[in-house]
Formats: C-alpha cells, sequence, structure tokens
C-alpha cells in the first residue's frame, strides 16, 4: 500500500502558455497564482489553484525539453497526473515489489524542492503518473 | 465570467477497466466507490475520489462508444477535464459570446443527472472540457 494523499496537480502539455492561459484566466475565471521558468528542465510552468490540487499548464523552452517529444507525438494535452505521497521511497520500493517500471530509478529532486518518482506509463496503463513527496516546512 | 467552483472529475479512457482499476486501487491504494454501465453512451465508468474531485475511469463497451475513437487515435489516457459550475446555460452563453465552440449546441443530460457541455479542443488549446451542472438535491 501507498501513503499517497491527495491528487497533487494535473500537468498539462501546452505549445502556447499565453494562449493556454487566456483559456483558463479570461475564459474560465481561474487564477493563476505563479509562472516558474526552469531552464535546466526547458519548460516553463504556470500554476492554476483549484479545489485542493491545481493544473499546472508546461510549455517547452526548448526542442529537447521532457514535453516537446510528448507534444510532437501526441499534441498539447495532459501530460501526466501527480499524486502527493507522505512517504515515497517506502512507495517507489512497494511498487518496484509489485513489478511496476518507474522511469527513474530512485526520488530525484522536482518543482517546489519535492521529491518526484515517474511510473512508466506501461505500468499504469498509458498513464504517466508521477507520485511527489514535498518537505513539510515548504509553504504549499 | 464563468461559475465554475471546482475540478469536478478527471475522465481517463481505458481499455480495460479491470487491469486500470488494479492499478489505482490495488497497487495506488485509492477506492473505487461504484461502478456504472451507461449503454447508451456504450460505456462502462469506474468513480474514484480522492480530495475534492475524482478520477473516472472509462471503458469502450462499443466500438462506436464515444471513447473508442479516442482510444483508436490517441490511445488510453486522459480523455477530458471536467469543471463543475453552478450556472451551465450562463457560462455556455457566456463562453460561445467569446467565440468559444462546444460540441453541444445546449446543455444536455450528463452522468449523475448532471447538465452537461463540452467545450471544443480546438477552443480550449487541445483539450476536451467539459462543463457540468449537478442538482443541488442530488447526492454528490
Amino acid at each position: 500500500m501507498t501513503h499517497i494523499t491527495s491528487l497533487d496537480h494535473i500537468a498539462i502539455a501546452t505549445k502556447n502558455l499565453t494562449e493556454s492561459l487566456d483559456f483558463f484566466e479570461k475564459k474560465l475565471g481561474l487564477i493563476c497564482t505563479h509562472i516558474e521558468e526552469l531552464p535546466e528542465r526547458g519548460i516553463r510552468v504556470a500554476m492554476i489553484p483549484i479545489g485542493d490540487t491545481r493544473i499546472e499548464l508546461i510549455e517547452a523552452l526548448r526542442e529537447d525539453s521532457e514535453v516537446s517529444s510528448f507534444l510532437q507525438k501526441r499534441g498539447p494535452g495532459v501530460h501526466h497526473l501527480a499524486f502527493a505521497t507522505e512517504n515515497i521511497d517506502h512507495d517507489m520500493k512497494t511498487l518496484k515489489n509489485q513489478n511496476l517500471n518507474f522511469t527513474n530509478d530512485a526520488a530525484k529532486p522536482g518543482a517546489h524542492g519535492a521529491q518526484v518518482g515517474f511510473i512508466h506509463p506501461k505500468s499504469a496503463g498509458g498513464l504517466l503518473v508521477e507520485l511527489c513527496e514535498h518537505k513539510q516546512t515548504e509553504n504549499q
């Protein structure tokens, strides 16, 4: 069993962050609270909280970014779902023991100082699923 | 401006509901509260609440169902995001006045007695986005 507590975020790959923000903010009336550029991952991310989860819009900053190949293959849409867990090391170990594959062997640093692991879509019915553990001292 | 209040659900198209449920329940530890067959739409749906939203796994019951062409074109994955609104008629009218296209002209009956409208992916950055209004007397 895992230590999953909530749906942390829904990551949506977009070809044009400005147009996507126009849709979610000006059309739907949701509010983007933060835009962050992550040059080392080649992406720009916009956070839109809704209820106890959030939408993350992800735009590629360069052609070898982690969402570029997704956009080329599948076009814009949901890139992954992320579940918050209270113990990512335990969950990765437990799920690996149940023959689930991860794209990273051990938890690695993600956005907001979280530790993250990605379950391979082949182990999750075609979905890319992230597990993330946030540090308790962090401002969520 | 719309009357959106929350993220109602995330609909995931799956080729095999049993395998998807195995992943979300036995592997991740989430709990499916309800499975519903909707023969008129050619689908079977499993509901998995998480926080104040829920995951809906959708399996096609026949080849002309609404998720069959999605599965053929894109494979399994997120089919649409649904936002709950307090006034779908108002929202559809407002968004149409801003040149957004809907796949249905007026709100129509959806699951759980809700009234639903679907914003065309071309108007929503490639995503299929549902608006849904639940009746207040309904048990959510």
